[in-house]
């Protein structure tokens, strides 16, 4: 159906129509009316792909995530999608199944098919230490298309990221439980070269030394981010002599592996051991006991990366850095010693 | 950049870099080589729009789906990306977040943007009785744009769509139940309004009468399908004079939900009560017990509504209907009365 079709059927010239849809010069009630009925009874549609040709804007942007089954994504996809329609985009949604090579497939893909901007969460971004050839063609990409990175950063050029403080959160998580008289705690999960990992023990690190305490190396336990991680690493201190009286996790799906094995195990959360997770996804208040964890704002930060990426679009100044303060929830996986 | 920039950069014709890009006709290697070093340099790219304009496609698919923080639909998503990308399509994803204003939303932007086809999930395919003028809209667009509908229908002429058998996976779980010896059932959760709930509760009363057994009208309470609505009507449940000894529940998120608040009340399960859930979702094997549930096999489920959308496309014969059987798969949270 073309402009030609629906001035054909209502009997009125191509330039009449065209008047009536781009409003560029009065035409009678009758006719625009009789154009009004042939268009709607059509559904005649502006071709989008077209306006796009002309305007050099598709209004699309392009969501490059490691895993959309990972309950901490979903979360802050639904803040980028608050933000994104708010601003009146559509979204690709690109998950990377934790492939870099496909990375860079949805990289090339999302640029040939002119996505405004794209927001980046996870994968190489999240590697303390990157391959060049990774690192160089984000970088020429955030040269061409505006681009911001979600908790995570890459050599080079710095591109515009949002990034929630982990080592401030982890920091306060740690002083809740010294502030509960543990001082024999332990750290589950987590790859020993993601970023995401290192910011926390190093905080958790920290605050022992200001403390003057030390951090028992046989007590950080590195693991992937799964449940199944919880549950090994639990399992291997539950058999160790000398047991901590607390375990700080990774993240909340760590946690919950954690409070499963110990309670198979017959110990009693938080009566026995204390635990505490990171992230605050929906699974954390599901359990019995609720667990205690540190809130990542995942809506809010899903909605200041859109931010944040439109005023980039519009050609607006933005710092490079915004900083999104966690939040510690205390609910019941945590008590007194 | 546009290909008159690349051959000017490369000091040759612009019909030439068009022979190269096209393999139209046979180039010198060495000239070849200019021009590819110069589009490697500047990453030219073909216009994906232009093309997508003159081929009448846009390798472009739109996902409706309710609501990506439900674990449900990212695990099918997860089943939809796999295929679409094998099939080289890339994938709006457009959450409506449980509003039907925001599904004709997405309906009239997937159209403008001349996607290839939808997948639609949740929302209006999934009441027993939808207003006129949404099945009318959504039977229009289906017209235009190749639809399928995913564990929903909709009046008037059917529309392709991918169903597993929700009334057999209860049957299942109903047989589980009397197979230990439970016949005090009771039922929680989901709106009476949607079919998943209808279709649910009418195999249970199916089973109990073939039994000779009848359903008490007491025990079956709607709610959503939220953690919350499973703590709410266990709550009410284990209040009442006569409990009964197994729960089934509408889907796994209300079974968590039951289990903690019998957990909270001192209830042991499954020693005190059986409690069976429904999706098999990642939080089935989160929490202790683990919950017998009824697998929707959602990654199928995903895969299969994208083969049937792709044969659509390409305007090959589908049957309309295509049904995936669910499975039981017996864990924790069940055992003999």
């Amino acid at each position: 159906m073309t402009i030609y079709d629906v001035a054909h059927e209502a009997g009125v010239s191509v330039a009449t129509v065209s008047r009536v849809l781009n409003n560029t010069a009065p035409v009678s009630p009758k006719t625009k009316q009789k154009i009004m009925t042939v268009i709607e009874k059509y559904q005649f549609q502006r071709n989008a792909l077209a306006r796009s040709l002309k305007k050099k804007e598709t209004r699309t942007l392009g969501i490059i995530l490691p895993d959309i089954t990972n309950p901490f994504f979903p979360e802050v996809f639904s803040g980028i999608e608050l933000e994104a329609r708010e601003n009146d985009y559509t979204l690709f949604l690109c998950d990377t199944m934790g492939e870099y090579e496909r990375e860079t497939q949805y990289l090339y893909m999302l640029r040939e098919r002119q996505v405004d901007g794209i927001v980046f969460l996870g994968g190489r971004i999240n590697l303390s230490k990157v391959e060049q050839n990774l690192a160089e063609e984000l970088q020429t990409f955030a040269q061409r298309v505006p681009t911001v990175l979600v908790n995570g950063s890459i050599p080079g050029n710095p591109i515009h990221r949002v990034c929630v403080d982990e080592g401030a959160g982890t920091e306060q998580a740690v002083r809740h439980l010294l502030a509960l008289g543990h001082t024999d705690i332990a750290f589950i999960g987590g790859l020993e070269y993601m970023t995401t990992t290192m910011q926390k023990i190093r905080a958790f690190k920290k605050v022992f030394r200001e403390h003057g305490l030390t951090v028992r190396k046989e007590w950080i336990l590195y693991d992937d981010f799964s449940l199944n991680a919880g549950k090994r690493q639990m399992k291997k201190l539950l058999h160790m002599s000398h047991k901590p009286t607390a375990v700080l996790c990774v993240n909340d799906y760590t946690a919950v592996g954690a409070i499963q094995e110990a309670g198979r195990r017959g110990y009693s959360i938080p009566n026995d051991i204390s635990i505490i997770g990171f992230d605050d996804v929906p699974l954390a208040t599901a359990i019995l006991p609720e667990v205690t964890t540190v809130s990542q704002k995942t809506e809010l930060l899903g909605r200041t990366a859109i931010s944040i990426l439109h005023k980039l679009i519009q050609k607006e100044k933005v710092k490079k850095l915004t900083v999104i303060e966690p939040e510690l929830i205390i609910r019941e996986s945590t008590a007194q010693l």
